[in-house]
């Protein structure tokens, strides 16, 4: 059995530390890149990728999902037409923030694009055992719920979408993830997760459930998460062909700087630093309007030597996923470097952005109640996967 | 959280040793019972057992089952009108023999006396995660299936007992299984299991599994058992009301000496110490004659000086379950030390009454094919608790 080491990324030395628990200072990429042993998307893999999507997509060209595990496989196995799957997931501590929907509208792109399944775990199981969140099991399932309403409006195919929560799922992925666990043993996840003598044995054996829906299939799984996620597939690389099922690849985005400015990533206990799905207009312009500005003091200053775009929080969210128009958001940076665009002409850009983004949103949210059923029992996959007991195929 | 000692019982100083894994040495049951902390079975608890019961046993007056913990409150219960309910278990990891039964056949009488619910484990997720032992995982579902009929054949009551394999009904066990986990960390098993950092992290998590049906009802449970499992039920001890659940009891029993003499159990791994349920006749005969006997080597040194039944495995066996008639076993102790009973003549007696009991169960088990879906589906208990996910009961 390998041993993976620590992530190197050490706080101390760096200024910032990515876990799939915590992200905080203010995350160098290329460096994470190399600590963490994935690759950076490079000119042609993205227009290779672009070409077969059939059409290109601005989180892609800005580099917001900027690194991967063997994308370059995905797309040679979807042109030999052994095809692939897709999956992603969430955590159910709470309500969901722009951060948590944003990767989910590139995972629908990805979907819509290549036509494939997509499972979404949702790890009720997980956010009971992290004891310092300290929630309950019914807080968990609770927020499964309202979590799962968010991701349908994003708008997924529900008949090639299933979306399940651990502990009602279990029953159908547990001989799989013991086979997985028998792989896996304390001294590896202490290596890769900073488990220690303390950690619950619940959370020691979980990393074997978030594995499973990466062998769903017998052909590649593609991850599209954000970066901080990666420690569990490299675990999952290390034993899948073992277990006779391709190693999983993915696609790995950065995080949304959060209104507090460049450091760490939004966080759902710290409310301020973050948009909810379920803001009302009034909130999302208070907020916005208080996030960290890259502008100058005063409007004289502004116009005289300009803003700084790289850490100015309304310019780089429409960078990162609001403003869509290549052009359109170039200039906003040249504009605003150059001082003729003000820090509270960019905010409302983005508050109108946001504003609009979340009424479509919470509109497709009343409507999700709707389609439960469909991504949780009743679709197409959805059947199909309560008819099967992963690990006991043969 | 409380810090259990691993048990101060070392072979190195005690010479023998007894974990869930592994029997050696000559046990001192004595030693055994101040180590565990368990305490002997009172002449007047078993006067209390017997009374309530309606009608006595040989293997409590023998004491076999001779340890336990709240027995007492067990009884209490009873005669309050609250009830209480029996769990037993089986790792399916070969063929069953002699010493696996007989605490079935205990179990059995405990039922029909107090006409209580009964749910026997079958732990096929813990014999694969055994990695030492490298059985498959189809292996140890197959031995699942084979050990069920072989306790069906005991005889228990189709609507009271339960019989269940981890995997098949891990679906309503997972969401209690958290709940237990969430108590209990690395350090703990650690102590209590002599686990380590090789030991993979199925394992680590498969103490809550087995601890999950000492909590299926919200009362006292009774696990007969041999004292090898205590560590387990230590465990259920120390959390069980802080989830609002009884701390369950426990009747231990001691090991039936293997047909190799008075040192470690029988062992399915070695086939020649112990006496499978699935032996002819001839084979039974064959094993008996060759069993280590207590007398002298010729017989007028036996009848000279007799022979010593405490380590005569034929006389062990019909004193520890064989011959019911306590008047009779005493009889055959006195006539062995004084050399009136030969060795051989008692090994005749031993497989008149193994011969006996192995075509009853023979027979027995090709009805149990019959009564299986009963015992795992469709007796009024299995429905009720196919019905119910435990842990999610609010």
């Amino acid at each position: 059995m390998a041993l993976f080491g620590q992530p190197k990324n050490n706080k101390q030395e760096t200024g910032f530390s990515v876990t799939p628990w915590e992200v905080t200072g203010q995350v160098d990429y290329e460096r994470l890149v190399k600590e963490f042993g994935t690759e950076l998307i490079t000119d042609e893999l993205l227009q290779r990728l672009v070409s077969l999507a059939g059409g290109s997509n601005h989180m892609l060209r800005r580099r917001i999902f900027f690194s991967h595990r063997d994308l370059n496989h995905v797309l040679d196995d979807y042109e030999a037409g052994r095809g692939f799957f897709l999956y992603t997931g969430r955590g159910p501590s709470g309500p969901m923030h722009i951060g948590h929907i944003i990767p989910f509208h590139f995972t629908k792109w990805l979907q819509e694009r290549f036509s494939v399944n997509l499972y979404i775990q949702i790890t009720d199981d997980e956010k009971f055992l992290e004891e310092k969140r300290g929630l309950t099991l019914e807080e968990t399932r609770r927020w499964s719920y309202e979590n799962i309403l968010d991701i349908i409006a994003v708008g997924f195919d529900p008949d090639r979408t299933f979306i399940f929560q651990d502990v009602d799922f279990i029953g159908n992925m547990y001989p799989l993830a013991i086979r997985v666990a028998r792989k896996v043993n304390f001294s590896w996840v202490r290596a890769v997760f900073g488990f220690d003598h303390q950690t619950n044995i619940g959370m020691i054996f979980y990393p074997a459930i978030q594995i499973v829906p990466a062998l769903f299939e017998r052909r590649r799984c593609l991850i599209p998460a954000a970066i901080d996620q990666d420690p569990y597939w490299r675990v999952q690389r290390d034993i899948a062909e073992s277990l006779g099922y391709y190693k999983t690849a993915a696609i790995h985005s950065k995080f949304l700087m959060p209104l507090s400015g460049p450091e760490g990533k939004m966080s759902a206990s710290q409310r301020e630093t973050a948009i909810f799905l379920s803001d009302d207009a009034k909130s999302v312009r208070k907020k916005i309007w208080q996030a960290f500005s890259g502008g100058q003091p005063t409007v004289e200053l502004h116009r005289k030597y300009g803003g700084n775009p790289d850490v100015d929080v309304a310019y780089q969210w429409l960078y990162y996923f609001f403003e869509e128009d290549d052009r359109k958001v170039e200039q906003l940076r040249q504009d605003y470097m150059s001082g003729k665009l003000l820090s509270g002409e960019m905010k409302e850009i983005l508050i109108e952005k946001v504003v609009k983004f979340l009424e479509r949103h919470q509109e497709a949210r009343e409507e999700a109640r709707e389609k439960y059923h469909l991504f949780t029992r009743e679709g197409k996959l959805a059947q199909q996967m309560w008819e099967t007991k992963f690990g006991l195929e043969t």
